[in-house]
């Protein structure tokens, strides 16, 4: 028994299946979008498809693009010993935010989780694996989030990685242990990364 | 110094756009946007552009329709006589949720207000008033939300209308005074519906 016409009741839809937006909240962004002058309306449209169309993972660190490779793997002054192995790529916007890491990232994303059926080679392991075995890399830090999925993902990964003689460490638990990273303030991320020890 | 590339910035850009989504919600959004399998992502770009395409006013009541005319007034069971003036195409959704009200409706699209430069003639009283003038109206109910610039409005109009020797109502205060209409729960509007009184 909608009340909706079907093209209103489908926008209505697709806002409602974005995380965190219920259908009160949906309908009120499909009636915003609807109000739009046609050209916004057609912007936002585009705007999903050319950053849908237009976005890949950078080949080295597996971060999300539209270049060739990301803007922190092509700049040179950043140090290719140490590499940041984060979870997501709101991560790394996370941590750039201290201004404090120089090194490079690796976004997995995504963690180990027998519960949700997602194992080693669902997320991007190999791929930086591969990038240590090929040299240069002198310290990992993991910081993945301090919840039992995103432990258990670094430490099978300092097991992968620890042959290749490379110090692992983590980041220190500045961060509230069940926290999610991405939601960290600056202050404690950055306590956290200074105090980053060996795992 | 975005740390976004320009595809994924305007995303963002447009998700933080749209009402009550802030930047780190917005940025969560483009993030799962992009998490989508190609189809779903153009077909929320698609969901837009045929909703704002489709969608227009129904050209007796104003509401928005896809159709020649909206479901109420294709409905040969709803009374011609009693019209339920609305500000809002929300306000119809919430005023059909009480089962109670079988007349038609009016949408305004807004509500006269000075310190937002809004006029009679920005929203659409002339409509309302032709249909008045075409007869068989016997009633007229003001739900216009409870506040300043609805009640304004409601006695405008209903200075307007009364000439035409139409029974003018508006809703009971069931509805909290300065409340929004939208947010009404059931039972309150339809007590607001039954206890409506002339202006």
């Amino acid at each position: 028994m909608s009340v909706f016409p079907p093209s209103l009741e489908n926008l209505i839809d697709k806002f409602a299946s974005l995380p965190g937006i219920g259908t009160k909240t949906a309908q009120r962004l499909a009636f915003y979008v609807l109000s739009l002058p046609d050209e916004d309306a057609k912007a936002f449209a585009d705007a999903i498809v050319e950053a849908k169309g237009k976005m890949h993972f950078c080949h080295i660190c597996q971060n999300l693009t539209d270049g060739e490779v990301c803007a922190v793997c092509a700049n040179p002054r950043r140090d290719e010993s140490i590499i940041c192995v984060v979870t997501d790529p709101k991560d790394v916007i996370a941590i750039e935010r201290t201004h404090e890491f120089d090194g490079r990232y690796h976004v997995l994303h995504g963690v180990i989780s027998p519960m949700n059926h997602i194992g080693p080679d669902d997320i991007k392991i190999k791929e930086l694996v591969d990038r240590i075995a090929s040299g240069g890399v002198e310290e990992v830090i993991m910081a993945t989030n301090p919840d039992t999925e995103g432990e258990t993902t670094a430490k099978y990964i300092s097991s992968l990685i620890r042959p290749f003689g490379v110090k692992v460490t983590r980041l220190a638990y500045g961060i509230p242990v069940g926290g999610n990273l991405e939601f960290a303030d600056d202050a404690t991320l950055l306590r956290a990364l200074e105090g980053r020890m060996e795992i």
